[in-house]
């Protein structure tokens, strides 16, 4: 044990550095610009983000995964290339780029800059993205998971800023997620926290490949409801819906369609489904907000009132925390460029920071502390980290 | 936004501290010694504690609830002149006692130093515990909740050691825990965070008074356990077991006794309960390990096998990152001390060194970092705080 402790003893690292919390307000203080670049399984899309989350000239390539590791690789680096050199007026990109950030999806070991592995991406296992990216760009280059960048994004431009412990959701195919806890991204023993989509709703339900039962994802993420679109067609010919999409159509007819309860209670199984994986969340981690982003957010109106009911039911710590439940603001304002390419901006912004506000250890001199009767009375401890 | 993003500017905070994980392997370098004071529904324990997590002339004293918060207040004060009267040998108070941490059952409020309520205390709410502490004892006081400051005794002392990231489970009449993450204690936005027994495993379960359905505790805290005994015995008149002490009994008599599976089963459904709720707190954290305290904790050989077996199946995450799952070594240990008396002197340790190597914000001074072509690789973002 004592050996194991002593490993991880301070001398291993040489810096002390700042929250992001305590660092986000400072991001528009910085001049110069940040490249963000994100990775996903259909795009890859890139801009140019100001120090006050302003894009520029977004672009947007097809990722091609069936070229495999090397070619996508490559197509990130000239991606960075093809931005270089159409910088923002005024922007000399060897003076005024602090540096490339990338978001990635899968599970990541940072220290080691490897993607361990990523459903999208099979061939990505333990590949050194890190180092790779790393000899090919000029510039200082940042790597995280995408659902951790967009968080980070919502926390330095978005709904997010006011909060020093949320959960982030993100709603697409699957349902994945991020924790900012403490005023840090939290990443788990092995970049594997947030997997919120994996939590069981239903413990009794079918088994799952991953081992599971009754998994939310299967009620509330878009593979899920696809299946349970492709069934309701089968009950019910007159709901033609062949997708969520269609599905949230026809949910904005209300009643004038005739099987809109149908409709209406795919909508509330879904709700009713999150609220309860939310309820566990929540009586576990406390936070003071849960951030609603990714490609279904956009049917709020027709799975939140049921979600944001069953929480507050469920949770005795969401009723006296007041948790809020939030839709990103940065879906809404980023148009097509998603929440990932900002996210990556802002871990450049946010490492830049980091860096010039960070306190070597060696040289912490240790005020000499004795026990003393009648000591004044020490600053209790703070629930964030100072 | 801005407005509260800028709110909570570095400004407001005048220190940076070291994180726990940093500072508990320096524990045992500290001369001096701690007191240690755990306030229970039933007894209010105290001790003088050795940077080496030795204990020294234990004292146990009933709470006596009923008597109001004054009089208890009173008597932890007393606990602590009685503690002073009688010091180790070659300690002297005066100038070896580096200060004196409470443990707190309920809900606190770290930084106005309230106990904003307690289950078992029900007159205390929005009590100012530290206030009233630090105006009757000489020594620097220290606070914060029973189950916080057991996870930090077994950060510091016990099994918890090499750990950056860990679940602190409490099996008792109900079911507590804390958090350990990014090396330091997580509270939550309000101190409730680890919440754990409110977690559901069988959300169409009975409605309960929180509002929830199929919490966990129902099937494996002491007071939902029981209950099943209590219908158990109505079913099977030979299992006489009135408690789940004497269940336990009967469990340890195998298959000799004849109704033994109906017992087993008692203890797999209660393994059950706790391996779903796990694999749900695992696919969020991402954890080390999990560790497991409370007075039920010795029933281990009866629940842990199905726990372990269900927890394994169900999260991906907990095969992936090779979870692993322990029983607290302080209980083995402390004797009839609880790990409660430990974690709080423990606490007393870690924050006079992070006083000790506080560094003042002000003395930072920021190198200047601007862009460059061609710079150096930074070191990467870690997935523990710096």
């Amino acid at each position: 044990m004592t050996e194991s402790g002593s490993r991880k003893s301070p001398q291993a690292t040489s810096f002390i550095h700042r929250s992001v919390s305590e660092l986000a307000p400072k991001v528009s203080t910085l001049t110069g610009w940040a490249i963000g670049i994100d990775l996903g399984g259909n795009n890859i899309r890139g801009a140019w983000v100001s120090p006050k989350g302003q894009l520029f000239d977004p672009i947007r390539w097809e990722t091609k995964v069936i070229e495999g590791k090397e070619k996508i690789l490559s197509r990130l680096v000239l991606l960075y290339e093809e931005l270089i050199k159409n910088p923002p007026p005024g922007c000399n990109p060897d003076t005024d780029l602090l540096g490339v950030g990338f978001g990635i999806p899968g599970i990541l070991h940072l220290k080691k800059g490897l993607v361990i592995q990523s459903p999208q991406f099979p061939d990505w296992k333990r590949f050194a993205v890190y180092e790779k990216l790393r000899k090919k760009i000029k510039h200082p280059v940042y790597i995280d998971n995408d659902a951790n960048l967009a968080a980070l994004g919502e926390k330095v431009f978005g709904v997010c800023k006011p909060y020093d412990h949320f959960v982030y959701v993100t709603l697409g195919t699957g349902i994945g997620g991020a924790l900012f806890l403490n005023g840090d991204l939290y990443h788990g023993s092995m970049g594997m926290a947030g997997e919120l989509g994996h939590i069981s709703v239903n413990p009794e339900g079918a088994p799952e490949s991953t081992g599971n039962r009754g998994s939310v994802e299967i009620y509330a993420g878009g593979s899920g409801l696809q299946r349970i679109i492709d069934d309701l067609r089968d009950q019910i010919p007159e709901i033609t819906a062949t997708n969520p999409e269609e599905l949230y159509e026809l949910y904005k007819r209300g009643n004038k369609f005739p099987h809109w309860q149908a409709v209406e209670k795919v909508f509330d199984d879904m709700g009713n489904a999150l609220g309860i994986m939310l309820a566990n969340v929540v009586n576990s981690l406390d936070p003071q907000a849960i951030c609603f982003s990714g490609g279904l957010v956009h049917m709020w109106k027709a799975f939140s009132r049921k979600m944001i009911q069953i929480t507050m039911e469920r949770s005795f710590v969401a009723r006296h925390n007041k948790l809020r439940i939030l839709s990103s603001s940065l879906i809404k304002n980023a148009n097509f460029i998603e929440t990932g390419t900002v996210g990556a901006a802002s871990l450049v912004f946010i490492e830049t920071l980091k860096k010039q506000t960070a306190v070597e250890i060696t040289k912490i001199k240790a005020p000499s502390v004795s026990a003393q009767p009648n000591a004044v009375a020490v600053p209790l401890k703070t629930a964030s980290a100072v």
